[in-house]
């Protein structure tokens, strides 16, 4: 069946996982439904401790056993130790076919790779599955078939019961001994600066164990883990690696292109109606969207214009205008560099927020929703503006959704950064291998080629007329990639598939095959 | 049947209300259960408005009708205008059969009478309701069943699900236009400091309607209500009077007989063995109660111990000393006097707990289950340590459980404060009319005419031993009490079970009976 997008699902898929098609980005608006339910065993005893010795033990009380749905947070990233961790005592303990609902995964998870070929992990659902596991699912190797579901579409899936998640473990730098954690606080360097990821974990999860390295008197306040909704807490040596929590740090870039592009995006956005003094904003932490935002400060210093909300994942930069004045408050889903955790520590503007507020598109109204400017990246942008981030150019899963339909959805001026060309490959193309993100809530294209605006919003094409910039139109975005690098032969897949590109509300915005056996990885 | 307390509850209330007979205080501790469900309609447009021009039609976009479920919360005390408010536009539409969830009752909700008169109203849930509805209820007036319970068993009965509501109404000293909404921030002098009360409203009830007399630009943080929960916005001219917010404030007590009880509570807990550095301590804000922490005081100065955490309701006092360095942190439930509101509003280390977190025997653990001395009031006490705090000497319902039994209950030492004559009835006595706090929760009686410890809880009274206090026993303390004015006899009620004391986990601890119909009231 075609969904919104034009992407044919399969009937068996469909099927599959009971779920539809995708049938536009709104579609589900205020369409009522029944909040998920879960189990909670209530602690009345004030004698009753939930401190726990080991990892072994908590899994033990937990009741641990086939088939469960197990579920992780990313904060730590690439230095996340908490995953692999309780994987392994899971493992030894022979435990089989699990799920794993992660809000993201990637290398520091790669011991799970020879848990999926055993059989201990047969589902994985998360933001991206980047590294040795995107490259193993891929490859066909896992049983079930991987979800690849944005951040609001993860609390949307738990929150409605969709995803039932049996035991959340929750990596917290400290801890007390009721459970109220803090991402902020270690004695061993772990701090993550926020934990936003795992709230809905612990609202929904059955059990939920926090698993620090610091244990603190009670009580351990502000949380972003409550004690109410933990069930164990669990005092290990070591939670993740402070040094690789920081490698998504962003660095200047000084690639010409890069900046060409970021300077585009900033000029373009002072045409918009939506400039004005408190907008609302967002960007990654991409060499592009960093010197976007530099570009973006010296039009606010010098039309003084300050920046209401800076919000998502935050970086050294967005902290840094904040000091000077040019934003008023940030809202943060994520740390990605060693100043932004050092900065939520002290600065009282600089503030957590769960992921059901950033991008829930089931909960009453989340930030996304009040978003004036998002600049975001792709691996491809289609003429359709669809968006890809997840399949890479050789057809591997090697991307994340992260906040990238949720932000898209919710901001009035979309724009998504990509240089003409990714290497040898289009990044501008007729039709992306895989869509990830809608077209209709992509609304500018910004190239190193020029810029082109989605027809279906006159508005801005209206205000930007007059302005300076190389307004082009996507095709002919299209026909310059393709005539310098030819038109791509499409990627080579088996019929199987192997996981599904999910949209915000829970239906399928395209699937994902294996790839050919043939094709080297 | 019997329960655990030895009240006789009937048969025919135990069909009624689907409940079971009480059968101990933490009878409950670790038996699962399914958390509540409850309808959400997503907000996913962006363009969509929450702001609603007046009550009547956010009633009419909420799809008020008959028999429904409304939730309100009394942060506003005498001062609330809320409740009156959204209750007048629902009589003027005819609705009837509606049950009204509040966290309390009081004369400010005095409206509500005729509406009980009329069946606009047939059930009220509250954890207690003083003044003219207490009176109607105990007149028999209302259709249906009162159901008293403290502020942790009320959470507890809608997070389980057995009371589910429909519609809450939020009065809120500001807002922003998407609900996230504060305690302090009114333009119109309606802060009331803290909102806990209302969270476990906002999290379960399908529709929930922020009432304010203040809209802040978004996003207004940090809020006490998120917006991820709320429906709709509605700004009035009026929430509340704040002279009368502050009517529960506290005064230095002159009473001779106070001030003896007082100092005996303060001498009493430095001889146990959680009088030490960082304990965690509450009280209420009565005279005696105020005059203990003052004694108190004294005691942590001369000994250079510190109170942890000072939690509950919270007034001057304790931020006074917060201020002199004797308390560390104030987690705090609602406020009693406009010197706590203000506190709040600066003091990083004075900062709002929900109720749940406060109270609620039926999360992973609450405040109260840390709580080392809790020291409280009460109506009666009898020789089996059983407190009423609910039922007048007249039967007539006139106080509030509060969180007397959630304390009571979490703390490792519960001391209760009474005269041992209210006017002339004796407050000792054999059997209290009406059970609200089990005995096997209330350790020590304090008395202007001695000290009883409860028998069952021997490490008390060996280190009571050798203190220069007048230790006795509660049968003495009955007896001395009916040797001044004699046995009383027992107030005379109707068959008619009027209202039931509900037990913290559901059970029921107790039943209320129409007050004879020629007693004078």
């Amino acid at each position: 069946m075609k969904n919104a997008v034009g992407r044919e699902i399969p009937e068996e898929i469909l099927k599959a996982t009971g779920k539809d098609v995708f049938k536009g980005s709104f579609a589900m608006h205020q369409v009522a439904y029944k909040a998920a339910t879960h189990t909670v065993a209530p602690v009345i005893d004030p004698n009753y401790s939930k401190l726990v010795g080991s990892i072994e033990d908590v899994l033990k009380k937990c009741g641990i056993h086939d088939g469960m749905t197990l579920s992780f947070h990313h904060h730590f990233r690439e230095g996340d130790h908490v995953c692999s961790m309780v994987m392994e005592a899971v493992h030894k303990m022979g435990i089989k076919d699990l799920t794993i609902c992660a809000s993201s995964l990637g290398k520091a998870q790669a011991s799970l790779v020879p848990m999926i070929e055993d059989g201990t992990v047969i589902n994985i659902q998360a933001s991206g599955v980047r590294g040795p596991i995107g490259e193993a699912i891929s490859n066909g190797k896992l049983k079930g078939l991987a979800i690849m579901r944005g951040h609001g579409a993860r609390v949307r899936a738990i929150e409605t019961g969709e995803t039932h998640i049996d035991i959340a473990f929750i990596g917290a730098p400290c801890s007390d001994d009721m459970g109220n954690a803090r991402a902020v606080g270690s004695q061993s360097g772990s701090d993550c600066g926020v934990l936003g990821y795992a709230a809905v974990d612990a609202q929904y999860a059955d059990k939920v164990v926090v698993i620090t390295d610091t244990l603190v008197p009670f009580p351990n306040v502000p949380a972003s883990i409550d004690m109410t909704n933990v069930d164990y807490v669990v005092k290990v040596d070591d939670i993740g690696d402070p040094n690789k929590i920081a490698t998504g740090a962003a660095k200047p870039t000084t690639d010409q292109r890069k900046l060409l592009m970021a300077k585009y995006a900033a000029d373009f956005m002072v045409h918009m109606p939506w400039y004005k003094d408190g907008f609302i904003y967002q960007t990654g932490v991409g060499g592009a969207s960093i010197a976007s935002t530099k570009y973006l400060a010296e039009h606010l210093r010098n039309d003084n214009i300050h920046i209401g909300v800076a919000m998502g994942g935050i970086a050294q930069t967005i902290c840094e205008l904040q000091h000077e004045g040019l934003i008023n408050k940030i809202a943060d889903t994520q740390d990605f560099d060693t100043a932004a955790i050092e900065d939520i520590k002290t600065n009282p503007n600089h503030y957590e927020i769960t992921t059901s507020q950033y991008a829930d598109p089931f909960n009453k109204g989340a930030y996304v929703n009040k978003l004036d400017f998002v600049i975001l990246g792709a691996l491809e942008v289609d003429t359709h503006f669809n968006v890809n981030v997840v399949v890479g150019s050789d057809g591997v899963i090697t991307g994340a959704q992260g906040g990238h339909p949720d932000t898209a959805a919710g901001a009035k001026c979309t724009i998504v950064i990509a240089p003409l060309l990714q290497g040898r490959s289009p990044a501008i193309c007729t039709d992306c291998t895989t869509v990830t993100t809608p077209g209709e809530t992509v609304d500018v294209v910004v190239t190193d080629y020029g810029i082109a605006i989605n027809p279906k919003r006159q508005d801005i094409i209206e205000a930007a007329k007059g302005c300076d910039l190389p307004i082009v139109t996507i095709e002919e975005l299209r026909d310059t990639a393709y005539n310098i690098v030819g038109k791509p032969d499409p990627v080579q897949f088996e019929d199987r598939v192997v996981g599904i590109i999910e949209a915000r509300d829970g239906s399928i915005m395209d699937v994902v095959r294996q790839v050919k056996k043939d094709v080297e990885i």
